[in-house]
């Protein structure tokens, strides 16, 4: 199974503003154990054990996280967490693993993932991935994950899924389209028609299959990865992916390549798949207490049910409330409704404007 | 005015837990700065500068709090902070006042006062206690400080005026008899009757004059008073203190000597007077910002309003929430409905029965 030509790309360059106080730019989402014990990354990592080894693992992130992501996930050799000098979206990012990849093992294939999900069971997943790296390896076609979708969700885009290439324990389709998030109804017709699948951002391609398709379709983008071909793992690297960087304009993968590419293929990712996106979100992955209350670290609580409670080295003690989000971090608090979690980025916002919160930010 | 046979005994043996988690069992709310900057027991003190001097003001507390109140007072001589060894009520408190009055100034009289309120302005309480102290070393009355109801409290016990006494600057009565807490409607008849002040816990009166009201009406005390006077200020003091009040059984003054003594004369009080009794209280004390937020300490709101936040070296950002009480103590935080504080009693004895938060009580 561990093929010498096989990579994995983790993308990590969010914010992860939506877990704040917690999240900070100097320690994002990606780096805290929100769910499952370890860094959101570290468990990225986890789930390729057995699969694609840590040298052939890449982390892409900001070029100012690439201290706290080494940290995060001290398995990897430091070269292979890359420092991005400015944020460009996913397709300057994508092309960019396909540079190191390309350069370190010509004619080799990588899959692109994430580190804001949660995904089980393991096993699974690898099977999808295996399956992924099959078709890509087969000929030019650059593979989407798909996510059988759980409910009519208009938080994720979705592809059209036409004919079946697979139909074996894998199933696999050829993409007719891409598309962006949905209305309500959209969404609910989506479901209802069975041949949708939610976008997860996961991808499996050759590198130069990748390359092809950007040069047909995102010129500048391509013609960033081949200038940084010659100088992957050399002195040289950061300062010409800073230049390169500053030449480009920000665009994400779906946009560039994806709704536009004739040889998409979808496989139909059938594991559990759940976006941490919001501190609501953290219900799903911890038991509840009689009330529903889930609590990480230390409450009391009093005539209290339904909140979320975030609580390590500091009691909270709740009297009388429902349904809030309170969040300790140590030097910020954060209290809302669970329903107005969201807002947590316009709070982000607001005090940016505030040089006396630079410290919590 | 400074006349050398006059004290002040200040009360301070509260726990204040409706204060927690600022108030704790080793700092309870008379030593700390909850409002106007210094510590409660330090105000009591400050509003008798020009009255009576600091080496005639005695604060009687429990005994594990002398060391916290002699720092909130360090202008006070230490051997005029008393530690009681268990708490007896307030009769025994005023009786051991007396005791030490008479000790050191034989034909001295007292006044007692509490150091749980705010009053204002500081000129006219010192005119209404200067009055009550002329009228107690004229005779043998006993003089409390009733207080001109502004609102029909069901949360003070009343006095009963009777015939008027003096009815110049400062208004004296005869009181007619004490009542304890009444419910609402009788706390409106009250009101409305024009005859009923509250019940301060403030008094004057000769040392001599209260050990023979206690002589008549509550022996036991008035017993243990005699006994500790040869020892004022004496090595023996403390253990005899513990031997004397080891035999004494709980009462108020109120019970044991105003509902019974006849003697009993009431100046009214018409300065401020403000119960600092449980976190929305703090709202008469602290300027509101535009949504009716009082925030101490550092705040940031996002359509959040009426709320108390207690924030000193944190932080707090509010989304959507109203009316809440938000308290952080260096290890312990509390949030609660403004109109439930009065449970956060509930919420220490809840938390008194774990070991592990014996750190935060």
């Amino acid at each position: 199974m561990l093929r010498e030509n096989r990579y994995a790309v983790i993308m990590a360059g969010g914010r992860g503003e939506r877990f704040w106080p917690l999240s900070t730019a100097a320690r994002p989402k990606q780096v805290l154990s929100l769910v499952g014990g370890r860094p959101m990354l570290a468990q990225a990592v986890d789930r390729l054990k057995g699969f694609i080894p840590p040298e052939r693992i890449l982390i892409i992130t900001s070029a100012s996280l690439v201290d706290v992501s080494r940290e995060a996930v001290p398995e990897l050799p430091p070269a292979n967490v890359i420092g991005e000098p400015c944020g460009r979206d996913t397709a300057a990012a994508c092309a960019l693993g396909a540079a190191v990849v390309k350069a370190r093992c010509p004619g080799g294939s990588f899959c692109i993932l994430t580190a804001d999900h949660v995904i089980k069971p393991i096993d699974r997943f690898q099977q999808i991935l295996e399956h992924g790296f099959t078709v890509a390896e087969r000929g030019e076609s650059l593979v989407t994950i798909g996510i059988k979708p759980a409910f009519p969700s208009t938080g994720f885009g979705y592809i059209e899924c036409g004919e079946t290439i697979s139909d074996g324990d894998v199933r696999v389709f050829k993409a007719r389209r891409f598309v962006e998030k949905p209305d309500a109804q959209t969404a609910a017709t989506y479901l209802l028609a069975g041949n949708y699948l939610w976008n997860s951002g996961m991808f499996v391609w050759k590198a130069d299959a990748l390359l092809a398709a950007l040069q047909q379709h995102e010129k500048p983008v391509h013609d960033m990865a081949v200038a940084m071909l010659p100088v992957v793992d050399r002195p040289a690297f950061e300062a010409c992916l800073t230049a390169e960087y500053n030449r480009l304009g920000r665009i994400s993968i779906d946009y560039a390549v994806m709704e536009k590419a004739t040889n998409i293929v979808t496989a139909a990712g059938d594991f559990e798949w759940y976006d941490v996106g919001s501190w609501p979100a953290l219900e799903d992955h911890f038991e509840k207490d009689a009330d529903g209350n889930v609590i990480v670290g230390d409450g009391a609580m009093l005539d209290s049910g339904g909140n979320v409670v975030i609580s390590e080295n500091r009691l909270t003690a709740l009297i009388g409330v429902h349904d809030l989000v309170v969040v300790h971090a140590a030097q910020a608090t954060l209290i809302c409704p669970k329903a107005r979690a969201q807002e947590v980025k316009q709070m982000v916002q607001l005090l940016s404007a505030d040089e006396r919160y630079a410290h919590v930010l």
